[in-house]
C-alpha cells in the first residue's frame, strides 16, 4: 500500500467500552461513601474506565505534552512578543524552569518537550531533559498571505503527533496538551471560526497580553486569512463548504497545532485521555475532532481560560471545565494542573475500602 | 495565671505580611510568563507569601487534619447511617481506605486522623498510621434537647485544636480540614444557622443523602436545637443575641467542630494557611472567625460543595471557590484536592525561571 504525504488517514480509535464503564459504577456503589457524594470525581472515574477499557483505570504516567513552533504570522505584529521568544522558551521548558515544568511536578507528571517547527535550526539544549525533535519546518508562513503551509508539510504534522503518541506515550494513562508559539493565538483564532463558524471578533483575544488596538488588528489579520484562504463566505467564516479539516490545517493552521491533534488522535486509538488545556490545545482538539469524531471521547476538559474562542470551543467540543482560574498561558498549564482531578478520580475509585471490607452494612 | 476551665483565650495570630505579599508581586512581574497569564495562580502565591511572611512561600509538609466525633442528635433519626459508622470510618482512615487518604496521596498531603470525641471507647488500630487520641468525650449530647456539651468541653475542645496545630503541624506549611462523625451536618446546620443567621431551612441540606421527608425533620430537630438553646428568637435564629461563639459551640456544636475550629487557630498563630472543605468543616471555619476575627486571612477557599448551608459559609467568610464538583462527602476531600492548586500557585512562583535568567528582553 501506498501512503500519500498528500492524505492523513488517521488510525483507528476504539469506542467508548461501557461494560468496563459499568463494572466502575457498580464499583462505586461499594466504596466507602455516601452514594454520589463524590460528585463529578465518580462520573470522570467511570468515563475513565469506559475509555481505558479497564474498570479500575491507573492513569499511570501521566504526561504532558508541550509542543512549541513558529508562525509568520507574527510578522504582522500580532503578538506583544518576538518569534525568538519561542526558542527561548522551549529551552525553559527543557530545563525545567517554565510553568508547566513546576505544575508537572506538583501533579505527579512528566513534561514531553517537543520542537515541532520553531524557526530557525534544531534547539541545543545542555539540560537533562531532551527535546524531540519533530520539526516540520522553520515556522510557518504569513497565513494572511495565503497559506501557511503544505499540505504535504500539515499531513505530516499529524502523523509525527500521531507516531509520538504511539510510541513515547505507550506507557501513559493520560495525557495533557501543552503548547508554545509566539503568534499562536491568532493562528487558534483563525482555525477556531474556520471550523465553528464563529465569528473572528468572538474568539480572537488579547492572547499575551497585547492592548484593544492590537487585538482589533488580530482580528483584522484573521479576518484576512480566512478570506485569502478561502475559508470566508462574504466575510463570514465558510464553515459550511467541503473544505476537509487538513486542509484547513494547512492554510491557516501551524505546525503544533497538527502535531498536537495528532497526539490526541494517536493517544484515543491506543485508549489514552488527553486532556485538553487553553486556546490553542482547543483548537488542536478542534481540528482533531473534525478529522475523525471518533477521537470526541477522548477529550477531557480542564479549565476555561479567558480567552474568548475558548469557551467556543469546549461548547463544539461538549466539554464542561473543571475550573476557572483566569489562566491564560498555555503550554499545558491548566490540562496540567487538570491532571490532579483526574488522578484523584481514579485513586479513590481505585483504593477506597468497600463497605463489606470495613465491615458497615448498608 | 490561671487559666479558666470555662474560658477559651486564643493565641496572638500575626497580620498578613504586605511586605511579602509586595516582594511576591514584584517576583511574579519578573517569571518567564505574560503578566497575569497564570491568573489566579498568581494572587494565590501572594496572598500565601504574605499569610507566611515569606516572599517565596514553600508549603512543604502539606496535611489534612481529618478530626472524628460523634453526636447526639443522631438518636432522633436525621441520618442515614447510624453512629457505629463514624467509629468504622476513623479505622478506615488511619488504614488508608478513605477517600481522603486517597486524594492526599495524590497531592502530596500528609493525613492526621483525629479521634476528637467518637462514641465508645477509644477505637484502637493495627495499621500503620496511628489515630491521635484528643478525645473530649463518648459523643455529644443531644444539641435538640440542651447543650450539646458542657462549656469546660467546649473550651477544651478549641485547646485541644490549638495545640495539636502548634505542635504535630508546626512543619506544615498549609493544613487541610477534614471531619467525619455521623449527623453532623444537622450541628453544621445548627451551627451555621446561628452564627450567619440563616433560616434552618436554607443552610439544611441532605447531608449522606436523606430523602425530603427526613431533611424536612432535620430542619425542624435544627429549629428545635436553636430553641431550646436559647439561640432564635420568635423561630428565627439570634444572631444579634450577645451569646458568644464559644457557648453557640457548648449548646449546638460537636467536639471534632470545636476541635477543628481550634486547628485553624492554631495554625494561623503559626502563619499557617488553612484550607476549608465542605459544610461542616465550613461550620468549624464560622466558630474560628467568631473567637478571633484575627483567623479571617488564613482561612482559605477549597470547593464549594452540594450541602446548601456551604455556600452561604463561603458568603460569611468571604471566601470564592477553586471548584465545584458536587462534593458532599467531608473528610477533608474537597480541601486535599484543592492542595493542588495551592501547590501548584507556590510551585510556579518559586521554580520558574526569570525573563533575565533565560535571556528574554521585555
Amino acid at each position: 500500500m501506498t501512503v500519500s504525504k498528500e492524505e492523513f488517514t488517521p488510525p483507528s480509535i476504539p469506542p467508548f467500552d461501557a461494560d468496563a464503564a459499568d463494572a466502575a459504577r457498580d464499583r462505586q456503589a461499594e466504596l466507602t461513601k455516601p452514594p454520589g457524594s463524590l460528585g463529578r470525581l465518580e462520573d470522570l472515574a467511570v468515563a475513565l474506565a469506559g475509555l481505558a477499557g479497564d474498570p479500575r483505570p491507573q492513569l499511570s504516567n501521566p504526561t504532558v505534552v508541550v509542543a512549541a513552533a513558529d508562525h509568520g504570522v507574527v510578522d504582522r505584529g500580532v503578538s506583544a512578543y518576538p518569534k525568538s521568544v519561542t526558542r527561548a522558551m522551549l529551552r525553559n521548558f527543557a530545563a525545567g524552569g517554565a510553568a508547566v515544568s513546576a505544575i508537572g511536578e506538583v501533579v505527579g507528571a512528566e513534561t514531553l518537550v517537543v520542537d515541532a517547527g520553531v524557526d530557525g535550526p534544531p534547539v541545543e539544549v545542555d539540560g537533562s531533559i531532551g527535546i524531540v525533535d519533530e520539526r516540520i519546518g522553520s515556522g510557518t508562513a504569513d497565513l494572511a498571505a495565503g497559506p501557511a503551509m503544505s499540505r504535504a508539510d500539515a499531513v505530516a504534522s499529524l502523523s509525527a503527533g500521531v507516531r509520538t503518541a504511539r510510541t513515547r506515550l505507550s506507557e501513559a494513562g493520560i495525557a495533557a496538551l501543552g503548547e508554545m508559539g509566539i503568534g499562536n493565538t491568532t493562528v487558534a483564532a483563525a482555525l477556531t471560526a474556520a471550523l465553528s463558524g464563529a465569528d473572528p471578533d468572538r474568539v480572537t483575544g488579547p492572547g499575551t497580553g497585547v492592548d484593544e488596538e492590537t487585538r482589533a488588528h488580530k482580528v483584522a489579520v484573521v479576518e484576512r486569512a480566512l478570506a485569502t484562504n478561502g475559508l470566508a463566505d462574504g466575510g463570514e467564516p465558510d464553515v459550511g463548504s467541503d473544505v476537509d479539516p487538513v486542509e484547513v490545517l494547512r492554510r491557516v493552521g501551524g505546525y503544533e497545532v497538527g502535531f498536537l491533534a495528532g497526539v490526541a488522535i494517536g493517544c484515543a486509538a491506543d485508549r489514552t485521555p488527553v486532556v485538553v488545556d487553553g486556546v490553542v490545545s482547543g483548537a488542536a482538539a478542534l481540528v482533531a475532532d473534525a478529522v475523525t469524531a471518533d477521537v470526541r471521547p477522548y477529550l477531557l476538559p480542564s479549565h476555561v481560560g479567558s480567552e474568548p474562542g475558548h469557551a467556543v470551543q469546549l461548547d463544539v467540543l461538549d466539554l464542561e471545565p473543571l475550573f476557572d482560574h483566569g489562566l491564560r498561558l498555555g503550554e499545558g498549564s491548566g490540562a496540567a494542573l487538570a491532571l490532579a482531578t483526574y488522578r484523584a478520580a481514579c485513586r479513590t475509585h481505585d483504593r477506597m475500602a468497600t463497605f463489606a471490607e470495613v465491615g458497615i452494612e448498608r
